[in-house]
């Protein structure tokens, strides 16, 4: 049976630390640093040769000094000879320019996939793509794993009674209702619409929200004005009292302060993306994602150790 | 005969306005900006369809911000029909990573062309590369363009004695006797020597200083260790006064104050990475390898124009 090694990059060794003591195995001895003038420096202090190698990196800002240091990563264990590598990226950036929204855009969630590739990683193990899409740009197994069983075991502890969930926008209906179906909820969909040119959005509910416990759920919140104009429509539209979760808190410019000041009880997030001491609120819950993850390295490691029988 | 655009991302704005002045052609309409969570977002104001786009970009520090810039512009190209897509990389990073210097290194410098390449550049021009191998690591043409001339040129107008121009290391031999050509100098060469390991390096000259003027050539000047180590030595062996010059100024780190306390009398080097005014020292002259570049351009261009009166 092949070896087993898990590697970090510098966007998230926490995580990486927490999937190793799931699995039970040490955390891979290399240094991802920079020289002098910012080039990434990469140093393997210990043998890949032959192993299955999982590299754990979210590519979160910085976003292009994290996807440089995992492709960098993946060229020095080609070159040490490892079995197989595999790439975990517990949130993919980049994932929003998946289409030429406009004429000239490039797409760049595609352009990462081939890099992943020409880089030379055989596997992809993601979390909630901004669009599931983005597994068809790879030539390559993708594993895709979902933060819906993760939230809903956290709401269905906190006993809430008469929930309704709530889709902040049509995009993300399917997952609104996967947390429903767990929780036994009913959904609501927010309706964005400008009735003229040059007029602001309103925002419609479709469906009934009056009296409940709404629970608001995209896959990343960047900004957050999606979401605390959502939790904002909800209250007035008569709900009890509004939680928000996401898997990917990516919490750029002005959203701390957004989330401090909106009428949110609760935000819950994972740890796909880190949240430094000073991204914290006190209504901030983070769930880990390395159980799910770890499971899915030993499931994925074990298929690969088989199928080395029948090579 | 095809259409001739300039496209420029961030690192070098000035140069790609220099290298379009001198072509006489106005700089391209793009935008090249960030998203609030540090996502690079391009958008490109005018039709490129069918043209023979050109796109300015140092890799300089930051290097993988600015690689990224031109791995997403050129997909961005790519996808809006350009005719062809010609990468001009002044100054291309990653070039020290071009070999595996001890076990289990990643060779950096191959990654950054094979990720060129998948983004869809159809060439590549490129000056004075750390190890003329890179351009091997290419499946596409390479232009490789020298500084040289531009360097002999200016010390050739300063009318300079009994000069000699020293190579700081062996690698840096055809370099130096490239401008001694032209200078119509002798050269002499440093040679690095650990007399016993764990002791300090001696730096013996290998030719005769005694009483010249010296000009130190590099490819590039990074943390300067280097070139004021050599001109120290130069002058302890009896140099009448050092220049310094090179095609990349780097200048990282120390490289700054190590360049103001050394006894080189000016530090000569050209605008393929740009010098904001707290890196310019008084003694740093700047030369503009525009001209080169917006000739290679050309050059390139009608080509391109030629071949397609045969397609
Ligand atoms: N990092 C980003 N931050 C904000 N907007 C983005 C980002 N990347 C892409 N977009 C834009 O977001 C839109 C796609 O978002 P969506 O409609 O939610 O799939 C496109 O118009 C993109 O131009
Ligand atoms: N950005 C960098 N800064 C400093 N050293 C580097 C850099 N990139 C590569 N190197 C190292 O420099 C050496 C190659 O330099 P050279 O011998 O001059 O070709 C190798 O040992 C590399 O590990």
């Amino acid at each position: 049976r092949s070896r087993l090694q898990i590697f970090s990059c510098n966007s998230n060794p926490d995580l990486a630390q927490r999937i190793c003591d799931h699995i039970g195995i040490p955390l891979g001895d290399a240094q991802v640093g920079k020289f002098s003038d910012g080039e990434i420096h990469i140093k393997l202090n210990e043998s890949v040769r032959g192993s299955d190698v999982y590299v754990i990196q979210s590519t979160c800002n910085p976003v292009n000094q994290h996807l440089m240091e995992m492709l960098v990563m993946v060229d020095a264990l080609k070159r040490a000879s490892a079995g197989t590598i595999n790439v975990v990226l517990p949130y993919y950036g980049y994932a929003r320019q998946d289409r030429k929204a406009r004429a000239r855009d490039p797409i760049t969630a595609k352009l990462v996939a081939n890099l992943i590739e020409t880089a030379g990683a055989n596997r992809v193990i993601t979390m909630d793509l901004h669009a599931t899409q983005i597994q068809g740009f790879f030539n390559i197994p993708v594993d895709h794993l979902l933060g819906v069983p993760i939230l809903a075991e956290y709401f269905r502890s906190k006993n809430l009674e008469d929930v309704v969930v709530v889709s902040p926008d049509h995009g993300g209906v399917i997952r609104a209702r996967r947390l429903a179906e767990r929780l036994e909820a009913p959904i609501a969909i927010i309706d964005k619409r400008r009735p003229e040119p040059n007029v602001s959005e309103v925002m419609n509910i479709v469906g009934d929200v009056n009296g409940k416990t709404a629970i608001i759920i995209d896959d990343l919140i960047d900004t957050a004005g999606t979401i605390t104009l959502a939790a904002n429509a909800i209250l007035d539209q008569g709900a009890k009292e509004v939680f928000a979760c996401c898997t990917h808190p990516v919490f750029s410019g002005p959203a701390l302060s957004r989330i401090r000041e909106a009428s949110i009880t609760e935000m819950v997030v994972t740890d796909t993306i880190p949240l430094p001491g000073d991204k914290m609120l006190d209504k901030t819950k983070i769930l880990s994602v390395a159980p799910l993850i770890g499971e899915a390295i030993m499931r994925v490691h074990h298929e690969q150790s088989v199928s080395k029988l029948f090579d």
